[in-house]
């Protein structure tokens, strides 16, 4: 099958790859459709030491499925953390921070930047007709961005600060905005001030955001300056959520944490079923942030053009 | 009066300093023992631009109060922010983040380094007659050490961590025990060790502890060794409680605490009233962590006691 094949922070494509032999309880998925992230070009940047198939967003069909046969056909989306069910963290209801897991194109297992990839059938989630292929190549970061309120309680009387407004922090502006609570994003870039503009979410300049008192700042830019604002910007007993990933060190001080008692809290993968029922009744429309469609074959050209500055949502497409 | 002053990162015996004025709502405290803390010596190192007296845990008798005579003669402890009541953080109930605050001997107020200080009346709390002198000067830093447990819920099924065994993680770990928990100390000085076990609390050590899984680590070194060790001993989803004056930057990968969703919560000054009750129920004695006491006139040695590495608590004595 063909696939992008990273080695040695290389990317290639190749048209010589096996199509994945499946395991117990795994099914082959044909994918349709994968998304381009930050976690992507950071693991080509050497992030993590990832050889393989990368690509962990998709949306695709079922083709084999020994263990569900009657799952054959079926439009799905994959849960990218497979996990063993029965580590401590698994059975204290935190399977994504199962001890003994590995992630869809990103930590022992290859990735969705290929003609097909394979799952366990319980990570694959199915679509609803009413969720074309465009938007549910976005439930994965959008359940991320749902895991914000997962892990901290967003009151609708709440001041709120996103900083970013790439990719994800796109997501997390419109998934917070669901909650009533007072908005305001930092963005850097014309096209993303137009795209908070067109669903109504204010903005605000991150000189402007400085020295300021929003009970909680999502971090998603990934950089040492916006953690740095996120903590200039938070009240007393406020909450930052870092949402990105961070490569490499920053120059932390403490100091300010401690005496201000703030909350930094990381925040990684969510839940797929409520991304979905966002998708299904059209409270977030994540299709706006498509930039471009590529082919397998012309992939790099997507990953090049993702990491420009200021860059949005690259597809590649399979069998185009 | 006597009072120890400190100017430019020098601390001075002097016996020229004026009783301090009244204003309105304040009482006069005649200080009868005060603590020395990490805060003090790291304001002498220049964490923070102080001059003037410092000293911010101790007991006394109000000999003075202009708006409630009723009070004279009344042994208090005192609240060391002094707070505007009207700001939003005040208003919103928590007044020891208030923006207009100033700190009895660390911000824009003296301390209690002195025969004499002066603090609002609303500040001073009753001590009671079952709380002896030695260890009500405790009653501030075991309060600092119960805002643990008034900002992360503990449950009695946990395992907790405290790094660090010195003056505060002592406190921390007396009050933690109280809680029930599964919990275990790094302590580095034998003299630490032993006060750990007179009181049952089992301890730790740091290598052992390195890739462990509590689910609650308080880091009270206020060290960059001991924060890593920290995020390294914490489970995925688990918490850090910063609980130390923290000088300087530390270089932090903030990877690991995103994939890891770990929180991490700094903590400053706590609750007077619960730690009265603690001591005037004997559930913690602070008192065995006394190793000296000295008068104002020889308060230098004491700074310079406490500056050693594994010592605890040196009390100066007024009046002596």
């Amino acid at each position: 099958m063909q696939a992008i094949w990273l080695e040695n922070n290389k990317l290639k494509y190749r048209d010589d790859i096996p199509v994945p032999k499946l395991r117990s309880g795994e099914a082959l998925v044909a994918v349709r459709k994968a998304g381009i992230c930050a976690t992507d070009l950071e693991l080509v940047r050497g992030y993590y030491p990832f050889s393989g198939i990368p690509g962990h967003e998709f949306v695709g069909e079922i083709v084999e499925s020994p263990d569900g046969p009657e799952r054959i056909g079926e439009r799905v989306v994959g849960e990218i953390n497979v996990t063993c069910g029965t580590c401590w963290m698994c059975k204290r209801g935190y399977p994504n921070h199962c001890k003994h897991r590995n992630v869809l194109g990103i930590l022992n297992r290859h990735g969705a930047f290929a003609d097909y990839l394979s799952l366990p059938l319980k990570n694959l989630v199915h679509v609803p007709d009413a969720v074309p292929d465009d938007a549910a190549v976005f439930v994965e970061p959008l359940a991320a961005a749902l895991e914000i309120v997962e892990q901290v309680n967003i009151c609708p009387t709440d001041n709120v600060l996103v900083l970013g407004a790439g990719r994800l922090g796109q997501l997390i502006a419109r998934v917070l905005a669901l909650t009533g609570c007072k908005l305001q994003v930092v963005a850097r870039y014309d096209r993303q001030k137009e795209l908070l503009t067109d669903c109504n979410i204010p903005r605000i300049g991150g000189s402007d955001a400085r020295g300021s008192f929003f009970d909680i700042v999502i971090e998603a830019t990934g950089s040492a300056e916006g953690f740095d604002l996120a903590c200039n910007a938070v009240r007393p007993r406020g909450t930052v959520v870092l949402k990105s990933t961070y490569a490499g060190d920053f120059r932390v001080n403490f100091s300010s944490v401690v005496v201000d008692e703030i909350s930094i809290i990381g925040s990684r993968c969510g839940p797929f079923e409520p991304a979905l029922r966002l998708l299904q009744n059209r409270w977030v429309d994540p299709t706006v942030l498509i930039e471009g469609r590529y082919s397998l074959r012309n992939a790099l050209q997507a990953f090049g053009r993702s990491a420009q500055p200021g860059s949005l949502k690259y597809l590649i497409q399979m069998g185009e």
